[in-house]
């Protein structure tokens, strides 16, 4: 089979350099395509990242000699059959970029927040909302796009919590109440992002719009459609405290739950999470993990280092569910940031869109 | 005035290093006996604690040549006034030792957790509960002792929010709900403790016992006295979960809170915390902070690295107040886990039962 | 083909948990012994691992049900062709256990250092010295046994100097003196190993024993074999300092060399390095890296989470070659402790004795 | 005694800070003018600094109601007098800016290495080269310069191995050989400075212009003077590599050194150090460290978190002194960089210029 060109706007920075990574030997797609601001423009990938490259593994060979191109200049990536974007600028700017795209016939998978309450663009996690994609017509025929659209994800640190509460949802445990500490890692803000000095002997208790993120995101993902509009859910009611942490990789969620009906036993609940499968698994989608939902025994699990690569960061991993005193359960969830929270979640609505035929 | 001589059981430990540090130049308290395990006796401190001396500070000059005694030998503390007792070992163990220097007429100000549920013994923190005293002469007569009694501290954890949730309670603002999630520092585990390869790029989202302490001990604290007895108090219910971060000293603790009945404003409890003052107050303790409760405006803090030291390590820095989704109101609380929430927290306890004649 | 049976002693530790990384789905050995200390011994060995497993990937499959099994139990370990060694012992006590597997006519493949100054012991690195395993003959000859021997590796530390130093040699130019400063990290030492209180916001200049053996090991690697003996080089000299640093896996060393005689220019020795292969590249053994040294050009590499798993682990990265103002010129070395410098190391010592037949 | 009135250039910076919290309560000299760039003027110094004050202890009172000057405008520094200069510009900016406030009449005791290589213009260490004061005269002569003048220190580096060579030097042990590896903290970077992506799990082997400083400022403050000027002393030759490591405050540096003749006994060499002291001893500066040079016998020390504080961060901590294979003997230095190495040290230079009546 032949692989589907594709592209990644805003590839030099640290999400950007994990698409790079990740889309390394994909069996679908093929990076053909690497675009950022005007100053890396022109040079090849290789010097353009040159002392920031952060990744683990090398630089994939393919991207190496690739010139990179003005993020700006649309035209250039009409050899593309869509583009992933992680661009960072003003969330205007970036609306009127990936609009800039579409409306030229070039899809849209984005990893920025830009469009995240554009009320007909889908807000995707590919085991919770598909049928969102339903809103896409409608979103084209507005606009007057033709092949061209936009699908968004949401920020990463609801990675964590999200999926675990759905799969309580669709097994009849809905839930109302949610109060959520996370601590998150360094690389969801980018390079150079934190100071040292901030996270040696320290931990910082405040991230910026982090929390609001965090507590809106999962109305809309969890939302009805209703004249080709996505409406938010509104029952459930989410309190974040969201803090930054020493770590690389991996963010942490310590929740608490209470339930609006009735309330499952703790054995019920681990057996639904162990259970949870959904449509990438039905799918088999390249990039989906074989349990998005792994639960660990141990007392003192999940951890970020230990469990961040589950299923090649693409699982979630929660334990040390227990009953909580002021609510109903507590538990702890944790999910790869850069990975399952940005570029991996991209690449598997991607996979997704791809599967279900809209970049046919 | 010539100063009190005293002693320090588990002079060695981590809290008994800083136990020693805290005391050094103390204007009532003088340091004359050290002592530890039989492993350490018969060693000048110096030498006992080679190698493993933690502080920032060197050894007290007076202290290096003392010779540690070992902690079973209770005759030998009789020049002592009173102990301190941080002794490591199986509570049971320590019950009996710090009951053998009471019956022999040494009192104990303890930061161990062997008598925090022995109900006829004060679980003290100054700011809150002085009257808690009165039980010591119930507590002597029903066990036949004379000068000596026991006191003990509660765990560190808590010191980060329950002086807050009191100072409201004390304007007239019940709290009922807690919901609690710390980030607690290395220290507080001892040394070794900890390994360095759970906390290098890594936390621990668990820490043994951690969480029944700081659920439960609040109760006694704020207990009344019944027949000699603190009956613990049981409308505030505490959820917490304890995590364990790579921050040398201070504990910080996310926390939201609902109120039992009429709800304050904003700046309400910003006033009732900044205008809090206690018994350590108008008695003009040494050790005692001249505001308890700082509050600081900042987005971001308070941190553990830049607001552990407020006040010599003794008052607690909050922040962050703000609404929350599920409960009332969120705020951030953080105390230094080795001087509030233990050494300085001890000496604090000491220096209010010499203030009240205990030692007269 | 079928896959060697092979066991690991000292499964449970760090080193021994890395063997089982890194044998899962290895071509030609099959773990199908663990054996550990008598506490261990009897639990399956994803029981005796509880809470104490280090690496990111999950425990292989196929080692989880086995049972372990007692280390000094030799006759259980008889269905292996041969066994890695990496017990934590006495070096008395591993020295006896070694001998016993190689008496009962199981050859030892070990990373301990028990055996290394034994002097008809081959301490290997396959890239430098294959012909010491001339002295195996003798080895078995002077001790009556007839299919088992002991081969070793040697420190970790030394790892990340000595190949790039010998590639020159072999092209040439040969060096006299050596000044090494590491930076190690902390899976060196083990779990619990380092204590996190001196890795927060500290290094610690001192690894007990590690300074003698960079220094001494290179001249029994770089030796001569006479009359069945390895006879130790004596014309370079190392003085070496070790550090510990905050890092979970990979050693950097700052190196200073002084060449003998000729000195190269800059451009010659990073060709000499970037050219240089050996016997595992020629034999193509399966864990052999394609290009053992990596030089880079950026002048703030190599770095250690970046750099350590070049080649899965196998290289060593190098960077910074400079003129020296006191010795001839400067560089910085790195290699991934517990691959490279442990079970990665033995594990190529293992192929390489299976390439030599020494197995069949 | 009243006060000496002084000023602050580049006072919202980490220096700068340092520096305001040093001068707090100092016996003779006191803050009356804070000047940073135009985006802080006309700001209060608490307002300009709010979220990034880096201190442990908190903006002194008297500092923080004033209000910040634009550093450029030297007539509103006329109130002190002398200023220190610790302004983070491009270096042609910082000499022409501390040459206006010179020419005005206004000393600058500078941190900045803009004019360490002027050659009419000290680079003081207080303990090694009082002498070269006698430039001053010359330097203010050439350019007419009435009462104003500048006097430098030297890079933060250094500070942890130059004063216990000179020590030696001084009893009659030339040296003509340095190897250095040093293992710096970030706060020497500034803030933002160093990311934290590049600090967990990690360190970085290189730190622009550092090791040139490292390796020749030594030869100017230990030069001699002739004809007015400062003439670089020759015989040492120094070889540092500069490490950066996740540590907040506190140089490490592991050094081997050569003795130009005859090489005194490990004994001797700790007798000197520890019985050294100087001209700031003599004089009895009010921030002179009582020892300059504290040896410590633990085999694990120095440390920086631990021993960078030694007589209030002014002291240089040395330890692990030992035979060296390659060159005479090795040993660990440490000095904290942002005291001994930047404020302290600035503070120290006008303490001795003030004893010697420049500011009469």
């Amino acid at each position: 089979m032949k692989r589907i060109p594709v592209g990644v706007l805003g590839a030099t920075g640290m999400v950007g350099q994990r698409y790079l990574s990740l889309l390394e030997n994909h069996p679908w797609f093929e990076v053909v395509h690497v675009a950022a601001s005007p100053q890396s423009a022109g040079k090849s990938y290789e010097e353009a990242v040159r002392g920031r490259w952060q990744m683990e593994s090398p630089i994939p060979q393919n991207v190496k000699k690739l010139v990179v191109k003005d993020a700006a200049h649309v035209e250039e990536a009409k050899s593309c059959r869509f583009v992933f974007s992680c661009v960072e600028m003003e969330k205007e700017q970036v609306r009127n970029l990936e609009n800039a795209y579409a409306a030229a016939g070039i899809p849209v998978v984005s990893s920025s927040s830009a469009h995240r309450w554009t009320e007909d663009v889908p807000m995707l996690i590919p085991e919770i909302n598909p049928p969102h994609l339903d809103v896409i017509p409608e979103q084209q025929k507005k606009r007057g796009w033709k092949r061209g659209f936009i699908v968004v994800k949401p920020n990463c640190s609801l990675q964590s919590y999200l999926a675990p509460i759905y799969a309580l949802e669709q097994a009849g445990y809905p839930i109302n109440q949610l109060l959520v500490t996370t601590m998150q890692a360094v690389s969801g803000a980018g390079y150079p992002g934190v100071a040292s000095l901030d996270m040696v002997d320290n931990i910082v208790p405040f991230i910026g719009g982090e929390e609001e993120k965090s507590e809106k995101e999962p109305g809309k993902i969890l939302g009805k459609i209703e004249n080709g509009k996505i409406i938010p859910h509104t029952r459930l009611k989410i309190s974040a405290h969201c803090n930054r942490v020493p770590v690389v990789d991996g963010h942490t969620a310590c929740v608490s739950m209470k339930f609006a009906g009735k309330k499952p036993t703790r054995e019920e609940i681990i057996r639904i999470w162990r259970e949870f499968t959904s449509v990438p698994q039905e799918l088999k989608l390249p990039s989906a993990p074989e349990h998005p939902l792994v639960y660990r025994e141990e007392e003192n699990r999940p951890q970020p280092r230990k469990d961040r690569d589950a299923e090649k960061g693409m699982a979630i991993t929660l334990g040390r569910l227990r009953e909580c005193n002021v609510l109903d359960y507590r538990f702890v969830g944790l999910s790869h940031n850069t990975i399952r929270g940005a570029a991996g979640g991209g690449i598997l609505n991607a996979e997704l869109l791809k599967a279900k035929g809209f970049f046919d």
